[in-house]
């Protein structure tokens, strides 16, 4: 591996705080993405314009983006499921937002009460209105390897979404493990065929750990060439279809995966252990990340 | 990666229970072992020959072996640390033994109280006498990919034990990284070098799980050629060197990682799931396995 550099997008205070049962006062949100960025991370999920009684973590996130204001070379993205979603997002002054569509028509049904097409339709407008603002959009497809309610998911039918998303405007398209089946020969296979209809700087992998595999996919992505990673501080969060599950790949590994093999993330590790820390004693749980762990052992 | 068939070495009741805090008594050790060879296990560490005084957790492993019998197509593997400890393994009835060096000078002086040298020259006559009786001899290298004493280790330093192992006899030589600190990349650059002094297919990758990399490090292995892995039931066991660390990659991630690619371990997940949770209980501690956390709450 040559010496090169990898993005990480760190979702711990949207994607990860989400799916954790209790839900965080904006200070603490705001608290936690501060402590990131110090850490080194410029890229971040900081809220989701959904509504609160769907999703009550994120609430407020209109807040948490005035709180945390602009800050030159970090980039806060929320999601937005809508116009709506995004008219909020732009008026707190949002720069990037984030679509949600899923390659498994059943998750698509369960999870957004749509069908698959229905989805990217209703992104059409939020698509024409964002780039019109200059607002960057970036697309989540989620179910990559597997969908928590059919199973396998045909490699095809993620190709076909993350097309689309691209197609539509998409800068960026991250694919999801949303339940954490896959296995690096898959997500190889996955990466390849996706890699030979869009740009593989387009794509980013977006690894659940809940079966152990996440950092095993993020190497198999990573030697396929993608450079663009999705985790969440402390492994935050988890699957609202298998409660009490791992979450995201802790960012803490993968900052020691990628460093350990000469690729830069402008991370700092033991700054990165104190916004865990922080986060950790604010949900009153244990780290999900063995390199937290082990790290704090050993001081 | 093409329809292949891996061994798994289960560590669990020998290196998994050496490093946990309880000291477990024969009948639950052997009870662990039979669960284990019932999920389809076939070569298993079932003790070590070493002072109870040392190693209380391995104490009265003789009984074990005797309670144990002999079983065809089932290997029980014990550790032995001189010709003493072979001695009682040969009269226990083991057909197979493991020797045990470092690869990290330090590591051996505080480990075992010798040289690297001194510890190769007291295996010659543990060989010598387990060829002569026709027991089979494996050994092991620790420190392979860091030491906790002084950090990095050569590949080399590896390299050049790896090879007197081999030139000694043992038919497999079991890569160690005990303190969990590798990464793919490393661990590739390592199997390639040692691969190219023994042949492959006597070298085994044994990855510890402290830092999370344990499954990446055997994909990266086994992509370099590697057939056969050590672990742990439950990811049993840990580092005396870091103290609480999780310990040997759990064996129920690498039957989801091997059989997820295709690659046929011989194991029944369920079965394992099982044994896993009978000395989960035992121990009287949660599981470190992902997949078994996983599959538990899906059921």
């Amino acid at each position: 591996m040559s010496m090169d550099a990898v993005r990480l997008v760190e979702v711990g205070a949207r994607d990860g705080l989400q799916n954790e049962a209790l839900t965080l006062p904006v200070e603490v949100r705001v608290a936690l993405i501060e402590r990131l960025v110090a850490a080194g991370l410029r890229t971040l999920e900081a809220g989701a314009f959904v509504p609160p009684r769907w999703v009550p973590q994120m609430a407020d996130s209109d807040r948490v983006l005035r709180h945390l204001g602009q800050r030159p070379g970090v980039t806060y993205t929320t999601l937005v499921p809508n116009l709506q979603g995004l008219d909020a997002a732009l008026q707190a002054g949002c720069r990037e937002v984030a679509v949600f569509a899923a390659a498994s028509e059943a998750f698509s049904q369960k999870n957004i009460n749509c069908s698959i097409a229905e989805s990217l339709q209703r992104f059409q407008p939020v698509m024409a209105k964002a780039l019109e603002q200059g607002v960057a959009v970036r697309g989540y497809v989620s179910c990559v390897l597997g969908c928590p309610f059919t199973g396998d998911v045909p490699v095809a039918d993620v190709v076909r979404v993350v097309r689309e998303l691209h197609a539509m405007g998409c800068y960026e398209i991250s694919l999801g493990d949303t339940i954490g089946r896959g296995t690096p020969g898959k997500a190889r296979t996955l990466i390849q065929a996706c890699a030979s209809e869009v740009p593989i700087t387009a794509l980013a992998g977006h690894f659940h750990d809940t079966y152990g595999m996440a950092v095993a996919n993020v190497q198999a992505a990573l030697e396929a060439g993608v450079r663009v990673f999705d985790s969440s501080v402390s492994g935050l969060g988890g699957c609202p279809y298998s409660p009490g599950a791992t979450g995201n790949v802790a960012t803490e590994e993968l900052v020691y995966l990628l460093e350990g093999q000469g690729l830069a993330t402008g991370v700092d590790l033991a700054a990165l252990l104190e916004a865990g820390a922080f986060i950790d004693a604010a949900l009153g749980k244990p780290s999900a990340s063995r390199v937290a762990n082990a790290l704090r052992r050993a001081h």
